[in-house]
């Protein structure tokens, strides 16, 4: 089959390789009908992600449909059309009891990253009982791939342990793909405000007809001030960082009010300053968290019910054989005003 | 002043009395712009309602003007426009800290109950500081009235006991003002499915249009097949009781799914069977509350911000000196297609 | 190999049958070490449940060994010594997921009810990897029986459904083996008093022993008043109802104070008067659970650290040959002062 | 009367000054009958505190008895013996409202800090209804002086922030008092373990009277790698940081097991590094908070029914005109092997 494979620093190879095959009694193999690119994966085609080693597949994402289940999967056989969890989860460690399948002991995030991945024609997925799930009558497969990862992400890391409740004013800063998932689920709860942040500002219109009710332009570095001024200098009760640098995070311990929360969703490699001289006597809550798509189910049950529609995301349709070119796309996001790229196979 | 007095059971009187006066440092009279009428204040008159006495000015809803405030009030002064709130708070018992106001130790519901309310020209409030609200700037004052008592019911003692989340499935027995208040605040968290359940039609199709997914006339008294038909047999994850009858709340109690909540907001004169050798090992959860008006700070936010518009309850508008036309109204509910009746005196 | 089989009601009988073999890939047999007798057993006996048949192997409560484990099985292998729950768990299905054990698909209570149980030599296990759990080193084996069904009963159901805090005043009412395993582990939290209630002056005093600060006998059938006098008419914060008949849930409702919890435990046959009249404006929760056995890992932790000692549950131990003595003996509880009455097979 | 005066950096001053006046209505005044010396009180003798000016006297713990009511007070009159909590709260403000009495808006800190405090003759205490509490009959009152300030936010910003669970491991960096406090008060959750770390074996000693399991002495650096050992490399729950230094928040990021808590009580001058490059997958929540003191009325009920012990704390008792010795005695704690000390007036 075919497969986008990483041979290293800047060199991903879109090539044949073997199909995969039941290697567990717990595993799958699914035919990818829809996959997507993930700003991880740009970082792995850096050469930042060391757990991916050469001629290993990308891709965690993905909806398709079971070709083949191990003898110790009881919930879906072969036809099954299922949405493809970005996180492995066996269901039974102690991290998956409580709910954190993001530290399961044998799974977590291994999809395109210690394993191979989605972004190819079929794809094994272990303990898929735990790691699947079925997609609705009647859904739109495509939107459904922001389930796999960005929606869950947005709505745990960012939504959920910011604790957003009605009548709050939430900041989110960073408007790509995690930041505007953030922006779609925090409507759950009836915030009075979600102030966006982002130096783009083909993203802040997007931001706007996506449910934001201010922006912030930041390409002066003046946000701060900014959202203090919106705020009567009271500051947010949840501010959510979605973009992984110092810079962005020191953005939202400066605008979160006594009493609130820091929801950070991006993935840093460095260190920040958290400013204890300050906040030791601010009454803040901060909090950190790889997805676990624990909420999945209750994700699927607000799209089926249109509560949130993540087809808003994607910009760009390719086929799986133009991935290269989705990578391209994808890979200067800002000159193609691109946010998801969604792939089809079939 | 002219106010609405009680005088025995079906006996409302449009009356002259003396103006209330500051009793206590904390007091502050205030001069009512708005006012409305509750289904309470239909049962007083039926003389259900033993603490209520002879000569008593009805009403605990209103909006109006500060006109005097006692010496101990420090956060409102004259001229200030408030929202009054159904029930008195001192702030200072162990109920108040608990932020279970309606058990205030002093206060609680007692206007239009045990002291003078607010179907008049004036009124004296209680503990003003922590019993009155600032109407923000550029409201809608008389849609802020529904403020005082109907919304804060629905949504704590529906919605909040209820424990609404996205995703679920929300039924809720009774479309009168309360259970549409519900309707309303339980849309705060994105339900996938909120079902109306009641026996007037026209109730019904106001209820579509303020947000129900599903309608069910249980003229026939046949709702609990009806719900778990619409919900594959599996029941609903919360069920509202906004009626206050046996016969409501065993259809809730009927319809909950296993690990589902029954959340009454009915006033109830009897008492309920409550089926334990069912319902004891399907970790249902019953909830009974007097609304603590604990959420107003969070719902004006939701209504200045547009997530809610109380003024949908509003069917008709009185001036204060026709108050018996409305009540008159309120009082055929069914037949005049009345929901709330809003009462002006500016 | 020998069991103990229901023949019908008043009809247990120890005899030989066949020894339980792998069905699924996914089970496990489990040679029995300690078994115990659970008051549900002598419902069966009576014949008040309809599930169980003509044949089937009574106990849903165990420590063992297992023998063997099928294919599916991930987390366990010949000779771990392993605790039985008696909610068998598939891990799976949506109920699983959400952590309510009890009412998994395939599994919840079926052990002794729907499938051969544990009062036997030998025992097969559905779902392993999710139904059993690891004996930590150095653990009192006997002891640890009481963590299959009646302290994560008596936690579960009685103490994490009626919330008990800090500082709080709880009443249990019944102190028989589940109203005794809530009772230590209320003290989990800190409870400023804990109230037992009962007939049985001798379950009384060993309620005293166990942690109670105040007991009191209702003989005389004036608990309520008791109750209400010792706390100063105010009520309590938690009643935990842990015997099943109407009379005690109303003890239950009536001491309960404004914002309290009734937290049933009680297995109920009959239907009770839920008294709304007068608790529709008192704040209450009313909660019914099957135990999830969801708090197996954490009661583990607390048993193996002696934050609770288990063991002062047991007050007879019988060899499993000498099961029906043991029936007998727990059967005239009162008589015998019996609690929990260990088997043991080793 | 005499009280104890900031007379500038280093200089501390045991002199006359006029006694306190009621200046608003809601104001108390208090004659001491038991004060005590807080660590911030060194830091403000060292000038460290700015907004403690020349002339202010010191102190926000006390005990005492009301001396006179201001005519807007209404839960307390002359004669009253009562706690004063170290945080003063208006009870009206939205930050009240919500529980976070440390940001009233007329309130928090400013006793001994920008008003005249509690190590003196007398005090006024504004806002009495909502900042004193009655001392319970029969209380240990010279022990109930540690629910000023020291219970209370070991608790609230150690416990309760730190979420402490039944069968937690819990670490506390700090074994001074305000970590002992939380020691104290970590137990009502009946955690499996509980390490104490610290650099001083007298306190070490002291910590496993209390109720420590474990104990770490950090003399040498190695904690971190000590309480991997001691947790099997998997971390802790919980760790709260009690000092207020970067070194020791270090030590809690690097402790923190995945899915933990790191919840800060100390008082910090400098800012910290927050690790994100390993911790933005960790699911971790890092916590701040100054005291809010809502926790009182629970305490004292634990206190009363001996759930906690704080007397446990006090290791020196001094006359209030020998206030002078009990700073030199409180500011050499180590080698004086001191806790609180304890003053007194009565």
């Amino acid at each position: 089959m075919k497969a986008l494979v990483y041979r290293g620093p800047g060199k991903p190879s879109w090539e044949e390789k073997p199909a995969p095959t039941i290697q567990e009694p717990t595993d799958a193999i699914v035919k990818i009908a829809w996959t997507t690119i993930c700003g991880t994966d740009l970082h792995i085609l850096k050469g930042d992600v060391a757990t991916v080693t050469d001629g290993r597949t990308l891709g965690h994402e993905g909806v398709g449909v079971v070709e083949e289940a191990g003898p110790g999967v009881s919930s879906f056989r072969k036809g099954d059309r299922v949405l493809i969890s970005c996180i492995t989860s066996c269901g039974k460690c102690d991290a998956c009891k409580k709910g954190m399948y993001s530290h399961c002991e044998k799974g977590g995030w291994i999809l395109g990253n210690t394993i191979d991945g989605t972004q190819a024609e079929k794809v094994r997925i272990p303990y898929a009982d735990t790691s699947l799930y079925r997609i609705p009558a009647g859904a739109d497969e495509g939107a459904i791939v922001m389930l796999s990862d960005i929606l869950p992400t947005g709505f745990e890391c960012g939504v959920l342990n910011g604790q957003v409740k009605p009548g709050d004013t939430v900041a989110i800063v960073g408007a790509g793909p995690i930041g505007l998932a953030a922006l779609l689920t925090a409507q759950f709860y009836a915030p009075a405000r979600i102030i966006l942040i982002d130096t783009d500002d083909n993203r802040l219109a997007v931001s706007m007809k996506l449910g934001a009710t201010d922006v912030v332009n930041n390409s002066d570095g003046k946000a701060v001030e900014k959202v203090l001024a919106l705020t009567g200098q009271k500051g947010v009760d949840v501010a959510i960082e979605a973009v992984g640098v110092p810079a962005t995070f020191d953005v939202c311990q400066d605008i979160v009010a006594a009493g609130g929360h820091v929801a950070n969703v991006g993935v840093h490699g460095k260190s920040v300053t958290l400013k204890l001289e300050k906040l030791w006597s601010h009454n803040v809550t901060v909090t950190t968290r790889l997805v676990d798509t624990v909420t999945t189910p209750m994700l699927l049950r607000t799209v089926t019910s249109g509560k949130v529609l993540p087809r808003q995301l994607i910009t760009h349709e390719f086929r799986l054989d133009e991935i290269l070119k989705a990578y391209e796309t994808f890979g200067q996001a800002a000159k193609a005003k691109a946010l998801k790229v969604l792939v089809r196979n079939e």
